[in-house]
């Protein structure tokens, strides 16, 4: 499927042009994912925050955490479902649902985690999530008290914090330069394995 | 004066006990400014989101561009001003007035950036940055046109909406921390250089 | 796939225990789609309303009209979206795909349609459409002129509002009585025919 | 009084000109009130939407249930106070006033249903629709507490909230068709039976 | 009527103690209205503050402008229509039908001025004078124009954001004090004159 | 330091055409603070308006209350925040460093009470107080439990409303008629007395 639509608002350099580690990180995931993911092209328009936001993403992401993996992606969609960021919805919902093996989560949780096939401690971790990506001036400390009932450490909380803010970040970004998602992503998980 | 109020609702690690490079950069601007801004300290609990933190700030604040540093700062006080972060409106409104060598634009920026004493051309990057602030969903075409009016070039526009969505992740992390300015930030850039 | 989770907050009657006229619908529904979407089990707990509902339902959406039916389906989704309502993203969203025959513009206008693959026609009428939605004592003869100026005529826009104010109704029926989705619909339509 | 000012920015039918059962329906309103309320002419241009729309109307508003019907278009007042709809805080307004025989409640409940002169039953009973007409995602279980322990059974708090579903699709298409109240309505319910 | 319903959160004093130039100014209103508005008893419980409101208000109502009284009373009656404020809706709604000579004008401008039978003229007024009650920060001096296009001078400005501003201040004392209507307000200027 | 920006967008009044009474209270007031704050020029326009503004203003700021003259600065910071007003942040700022001989709190509680350097009790009373310059409507008998728990009595608690009621006008007419503050407010109050 070729996609001839502007994935960017802004130039999008072509891999050969971009710089040595830049071009690394985009065979890598190339390599795992099968295809580059956009936001891999359109950030590397800037190269130095390239390099920022994915340590920031993968410090984030990949540490050893309270929070699984796909936790972290409830916390993304969730969060990038209030601001309405298209790329972040659709590609992290395929993340979501992949980590989770469950083809459901993702759409639900984009337009409501009330309603989503989740844990009552996971429900507890959205909204917290939710007031950091929408009202932060708001929270007290009252607010990390149905956290830590649901046995949520410090660390867990910050982690679940820093990632609703980092999308606050992201999402600011791919609204701002109309980034456009992958159309494998809208598949992405929503078939039984064997029949991908 | 001595502040024994806490600067974070997260753990502080003592300067000692950081890594190397984190040290490094504490002493670098402990050197410049004569006191260690609390947001090196807070966000030092988490050394690589502390990198990547201030790789991005960097990134953003320091590179060469169609704005000017203090207009890079009046950007982060007007954001921080509606997402109602004490910290950076403190913070950076001291380091707006030392820049702009103007020791009332950030209180005039901070609440209200249409009453400031500050250029059309200014009017129209804060009206932009604020927009990618509170509702970026909505960017249009349209959105682009007053800025390109004003000269801005596409680098300069991508310039005002980044530093606008790297302080929605600052902002939020400032409050969901509740981190504490350091009281040299409120006097500072108020007083004519010769009665300091 | 068998869903033992709850599709309504109030008692769902047996198919078998449905009037007549109901039980009809039911099985037309069921032979056409091959399921039976919980909207039509769950609104049956009340049979006057049921009635009403798909009568309202079929005069606006199957009626002869300027727009096209996934037209109609675009606005569903467009206003269940800020409507935040899962049954009628997720259901809404299948019927958009398959009547469009295209995967990936329900994912889109739901999130954001400002960045959805449809035409600026249909742009204008989103746009109108999420007014009625949202604001509508605000609705002013100016809104009409960018409708009009698409070529939609004065009954084209009564069906753009009257399909918003028709699932401003359902949307608020299925959040309050918390209607899950069929899991089918979550992948109707993503799949090129031959796959099926 | 001639009102020479028109009531829907849509062409409203000649009573003459309507299909037999929508004639009848007017005739039997004009004989009840003395005069056809402005609903049953604008809306009569689809006949079809026209046949649902009363359909859906009289199997909430005239069944029976736990409410009087007095709370119905309390209920109705104030979902349609908060939607800002002229025609329907006019029209349900006299409704009420005659229904409840007070001259004085309509008007508190289009205001501030909190300064009503009602039960605290049925200020729990607004709390909910309220919810219903402006927040309706975020229900949840706990949002049904209040109402039980005034003693409402599921049944009625369908009820509550069908109406208030109803009327945000009512209230949205008078908006938007600039529906406007008869005269009478403003002055019904308002004197003492003897004076009238 | 009487009326045995609290007027005030506070104590309200009898009129016999009220100082000398209170209890005048009750009897003249009094004399004039033949009934003591409600506001005039409850606001006595301070009497500096008493004088104070009532000489603000009688700069704004009673002084030469190029606004007619009635027009002053529709700006109190739309703002404090989205301030939500029983009191001041329903007893300036009074005023308001009585200046005008209008049944009707009153329940129209208290909830959308949109559909108002007023003029153009009018409708500017009240789009500036709901813009000062809502959101007076973001005025700009392209809010002016269309005022002046109507041909308000800038003292008439003055007069439509004054009044706007004072009831401000009226609505939320009212709001806070939950002070009730007199029961003579709801059908005051509703009659034509020969059947009062 | 010289300023030749305008401080009202309405002509403002040379002190020497002023009528006596309010001559005389600008050269009470330039004595009393060695400037004459820009609020008494710019109301002397209205010299009617300008009486009754600071009797009012006067009844509350200077009476005897359960609450000292800072913790009244504080409510009059806090809600002029909310409501963006340039000049009253930045004036009221300054007396409120002055009176509680405190540099931080001015900033602190202009831009998030939450974290101010206040009392549990001073707190509450913000907390009432932004209740009523943002959702007046909304105030219900449990608003005031904290407050009495904290030990305001009903008066205090008529103190805190009627402040932010009457800067609810205050800030409106500042952010209409653009109302410049004057830059000796900036400085005031954050040096140690002995170096002013």
């Amino acid at each position: 499927m070729t996609n001839t639509k502007p994935i960017s608002r802004w130039p999008v350099p072509d891999i050969a042009d971009m710089p040595a580690d830049i071009r690394a990180r985009v065979a890598e995931v190339q390599d795992k994912a099968g295809f580059v993911p956009n936001v891999f092209l359109t950030l590397a328009h800037r190269p130095d925050e390239f390099r920022a936001f994915f340590a920031y993403h993968d410090a984030l992401m990949l540490r050893d955490s309270g929070l699984t993996k796909g936790e972290r992606e409830m916390i993304v969609v969730a969060t990038s479902g209030v601001n309405d960021c298209v790329y972040c919805v659709v590609a992290h919902g395929a993340i979501l649902r992949v980590y989770e093996k469950n083809p459901l989560v993702a759409d639900q949780v984009a337009v409501n985690y009330r309603k989503a096939d989740i844990t009552p401690r996971q429900r507890a971790m959205l909204a917290f999530a939710l007031k950091v990506a929408t009202d932060s001036a708001s929270i007290e400390p009252g607010d990390f008290e149905p956290l830590r009932a649901h046995g949520f450490s410090d660390e867990d909380i910050w982690d679940i914090g820093a990632i609703a803010a980092f999308f606050a970040l992201s999402n600011r970004m791919a609204n701002m330069i109309s980034m456009r998602p992958n159309e494998e992503f809208f598949l992405l998980g929503r078939l039984p394995r064997a029949s991908k």
